[in-house]
């Protein structure tokens, strides 16, 4: 069986953390037997934007709709292109045409690695997150000039894309920890909220056995420092999973480490995997950006793809790695990205 | 000098705490010698809705209107009246009628209590929270049946309550530690987080001795975990506002001891000021809510007034109670609402 990648490094650290995550993969399908991966590269990003106008060819999504999966870096560099632009062009193009309805992000507490938290409690959870509408929406506009001018922005919430990432959640509680948190602001969010409480209940009835809450993000996103522990399953809307996220990745000891899987559930398009972290300019060209973001996010789409036996056996090795102390300094080691993704692969058998 | 209050003691713990904030206040307008507070107090909140199909009386805003500020507890109880009916009826259309147009929260490292944070260096910031409109917005709707609904939700941000929040970010800054971080989602939030991010650059450039960053919502709440110490003054939208100051309160210790205050700025309307929490039904009854956050909210209201050595005594007081071990068990501690309550009044001299 061969697996044909899509891989964009993109922009900044992505460079950096990307071809060990393709050399893990490598040897883990030489691990499994036979299982092969054909990558096809593509220099989308940023840079490609100033040569071309455009983050991505025109023939683009068709290319990469060709490949089984994308593997992504990391997209966006302010200093080179506006964000809105350099993201709506690439990231949110990929998740939005290939109909990636679903992205969903693990936090957990690893043993060995440099906690921001006094006391992490053994916090193991997953927030679903809806990926294709809601707060992320070009619906909207600025009119006006000077002290006058306005930005309307309109998030647009529907029924069959709430309750598609409800039931995700909800299957994926009914498989682990039997918990569903809802992340909602109806108290402030005064039209869009309640109907996302109001899809809540109705699908929550479908799961008798799964026991739900509701939090308000403010509060839910202040209970992932203090009490982590608490939670199974997050499920939020778009903008609110994206914060949860990077707290999520903050808790475990670094944005560094994170991963990400962006499903396409129709089978029309390929999923997307990328890890959590951005691209990271400041610390470009020095070799200590964490590649476990995106070495974990590797995992996630070996699982994707059913081969969860290879998942497993890299988790345990990114595991081994920080029990040795091996780690790039942003979760309190000193070791190198490239260190780091060699002492992964080397306790691959 | 008579200061008149509106006191609405509201919901849950909000009859707990406002008492021993006002025997408080009366205390320092003693020590103080010419400072009397008049109190007319406000049954406003759940059970006023239960009765009379209302969160507040038809009068109520006028007869709030003739006091020179309003003191809350808190407002909202899920079980009694859903959310977005309880706060629009009274929390935000106090902050919206009266023109409330900026909420001010710090969030410091106090000493003795416990922290959620492993080594929280001295961080000391203050959030300014635009308190008018943005993602707090009526505008909007629900539409179509069962499976094809729909929900529609405009933001709506104005260069004048905008760069208003600005500004008063920037002067606040200036008397500080010279920095404004911007909260902006220009990545995601495809038409106002640009707009956001313009109008801090404009206002900025009228401040040349103050620096300045721009960080997305979901790396700047990761950041508050990991690096709180690096932000003096944040300026953010309705929503982030809100989710950063929990956060903030999060990592002081408990989101129970966190003020804010709600400021009119045009002198039409008086200023309200109420702690970050909310009406906390899960322990009611128990005399263990956390007094620390309605009692730091008085100091802010003293500020305001322009008393700000009583602030300074108060604030004194509050830590040397901490220190003292004396402190609700949200942050450590096994003292009562009373106890914390009478430990801070009897240091006031
Ligand atoms: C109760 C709620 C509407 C309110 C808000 O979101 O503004 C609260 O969370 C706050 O921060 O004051
Ligand atoms: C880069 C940005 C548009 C993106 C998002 O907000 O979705 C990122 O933060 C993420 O979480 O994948």
């Amino acid at each position: 069986k061969t697996i044909k990648l899509a891989v964009i490094p993109g922009d900044g650290i992505g460079h950096e953390v990307v071809p060990g995550a393709l050399g893990i993969l490598e040897r883990l399908g030489e691990i499994h037997g036979g299982l092969k991966f054909e990558f096809e590269h593509f220099d989308y990003g940023c840079d490609h934007y100033l040569q071309h106008g455009d983050m991505m060819a025109p023939d683009g999504l068709e290319r990469l709709s060709q490949n089984d999966a994308v593997f992504l870096g990391a997209v966006g560099d302010a200093n080179k292109v506006p964000d809105h632009i350099s993201l709506w062009g690439l990231l949110i193009k990929i998740r939005r045409e290939f109909q990636q309805e679903i992205n969903v992000r693990p936090a957990k507490v690893f043993e060995g690695i440099r906690s921001p938290l006094a006391n992490p409690k053994d916090f193991d959870l997953m927030v679903v997150r809806e990926n294709s509408e809601g707060e992320y929406s070009s619906v909207g506009g600025r009119m006006f000039h000077e002290e006058h001018e306005i930005a309307i922005q309109s998030s647009v919430f529907s029924k069959r894309a709430t309750s598609q990432a409800m039931h995700y959640a909800f299957d994926l509680a009914a498989s682990r920890g039997k918990m569903v948190t809802s992340a909602t602001k109806s108290n402030g969010i005064y039209h869009a909220m309640p109907f996302w409480d109001d899809v809540f209940k109705e699908i929550s009835s479908d799961y008798p056995d799964v026991s739900t809450t509701s939090e308000h993000i403010d509060a839910l996103s202040a209970s992932f420092v203090t009490r982590p522990e608490r939670y199974d399953v997050i499920v939020a809307s778009n903008l609110f999973g994206d914060i949860l996220t990077d707290i999520g990745a903050a808790i475990m000891g670094s944005i560094g480490i994170a991963p990400s899987a962006n499903l396409n559930l129709n089978g029309k398009y390929p999923s997307m995997f990328e890890p959590v972290h951005g691209s990271a300019p400041d610390i470009v060209g020095k070799g200590i950006a964490n590649p476990v973001g995106q070495i974990w996010t590797a995992k996630m789409m070996l699982d994707h793809f059913g081969y969860t036996e290879l998942g497993s056996k890299l988790l345990q090795a990114i595991e081994d790695t920080f029990r040795e102390g091996i780690m790039t300094s942003d979760i309190g080691g000193s070791a190198s990205t490239h260190e780091v993704t060699t002492s992964i692969l080397d306790k691959l058998q």
